[in-house]
């Protein structure tokens, strides 16, 4: 019994760099819970809902729910909002601690990145960790959400020696596989590979529901439908915000999208089967690479 | 020992009802090892492919391989092939065992049950097992494919009372739900609910690997694209039929999701973001469904 209290002692005297996380949905629950599971790092958070401040707390998320004013002290700050509420939140801080590393996980970066207002431009790190699920919310974190995927971060040559060092710590720490990315490069790549199919995944969604019943749908999802409206169950608040900074790369890839699907469809109403099934086959090249 | 060998006798005395399976790949494969668990069927398979053969004898899909004239003499026989192909089979067996229940195991149903020969209409049943995974060829096979899932009868009305009772047994074996239905519906709910996303997940693929990176898909995909071009790793062969039997259905389903994401594209480009989140809030009851 001692020995478990002298053991307690020593690593609380332990300087445990203190990690804040504005947001405590999905990203940030789920950051939380993988950075309590180290002694490292004490977590703090905040998020406006206070709904959402109390299931933090219930589903130990973090170790202390804080004020906004409070959070800006913190060693490193990740900031896990929608977009557009992470450009607010870097221009509106006051009082931050002055070597401090913001990092924001949103999932777009250019936009983001040209608006960190110059004198913190060296405390901040762009990132995106490509790791999510369509759900939302303090419940939907999980701890291993971050383990073995990747997170890009962009323009880090903007960013201090120690934010970069810290960023790429905490992101080890997280297991996760760092790639280092041009913002306006992640932007383009991110609206053919992750915004063009929630798009289609939406409309998807909303073209079937207004044709077939419930039953239906519950009954013959298995033959593909299930999978294609997955991420049409995403927070409708994150995608507006993500739409809103890459709309010009998503209308874009939009455009090219439609020509294909337009293209595949003629030949259908042509009956030029061999043509078909070419496009098929063309398709099949992704077995050589997921 | 003399107890096992006795047993075994006893078992072997059991009438046995003998199987046929035409199509040896995922779909025929998966039923074989499901039914070769069982005491009660023993499984003979054809592929008119020799290698397909090879490898089911080599995988134990089946208990033997035999001819395609063999094949029309077991108690049930399965068509567990492309749906064109489903319809030439059905118009060239020349000998079929008089009380055979023939099952056909193809993603369309209106055309194939048009196309069944009156004089073998009550031996006939329709079947459409809601279960598939992208993958092709025996060895995607496994024996769990079919549990817990539906598959959907159509135009029972027209079997024959002891064809209805054997396929009612041999999905309920299966552990399937047996789900009734019109055929002319069955095309009309699974255009949308399975066709149209296999078309999408293809156009989708094909746009995608046209503008991108094999390094960027590969890296980024954890961002929606893996999901939804899932699909488009399915077997070309399979989905130009598929495609051609169901068509006009399909053409249908493809120009309404056109009008809904030329609709969603709108508000983007027009900067409506209240009512883009509107539209990905309604796509969300989705929730309430699957």
């Amino acid at each position: 019994m001692a020995y478990l209290v002298s053991s307690f002692h020593i690593r609380e005297k332990m300087e445990k760099k203190v990690v804040g996380i504005v947001g405590l949905g999905l990203i940030g629950g789920s950051l939380g819970l993988a950075l309590r599971e180290s002694d490292k790092y004490r977590v703090v958070g905040y998020d406006r809902n206070p709904k959402h401040r109390e299931e933090a707390i219930h589903l130990h998320l973090v170790d202390e729910v804080v004020s906004f004013e409070e959070i800006e002290r913190v060693d490193i700050l990740f900031l896990a909002i929608p977009v557009e509420g992470i450009i607010s939140a870097l221009n509106s801080f006051k009082n931050l601690k002055e070597d401090i590393t913001i990092i924001d996980m949103g999932s777009t970066k250019r936009e983001i990145v040209s608006a960190v207002p110059e004198k913190i431009r060296k405390n901040f790190v762009a990132a995106h960790p490509m790791a999510g699920t369509e759900k939302s919310g303090p419940s939907a974190g999980f701890s291993s959400l971050y383990k073995d995927r990747v997170v890009v971060l962009c323009d880090l040559e903007e960013s201090g020696e120690k934010q970069r060092q810290e960023s790429e710590e905490i992101f080890s720490y997280l297991q996760m596989r760092i790639l280092y990315m041009d913002s306006v490069e992640h932007d383009l790549h991110t609206a053919w590979i992750s915004h063009l199919p929630h798009v289609i995944s939406f409309s998807l969604a909303n073209s079937v529901m207004a044709q077939e019943k419930r039953d239906s749908i519950l009954n013959l999802s298995a033959g593909g439908f299930r999978d294609m409206s997955r991420l049409a169950k995403s927070s409708p608040r994150m995608w507006r915000d993500i739409f809103q900074q890459n709309r010009d790369n998503l209308l874009h890839s939009i455009n090219l999208f439609q020509d294909e699907l337009n293209s595949f469809k003629s030949l259908i109403a042509n009956e030029s089967w061999d043509d078909v099934e070419e496009q098929m086959k063309s398709a099949n090249r992704l077995h050589e690479i997921l």
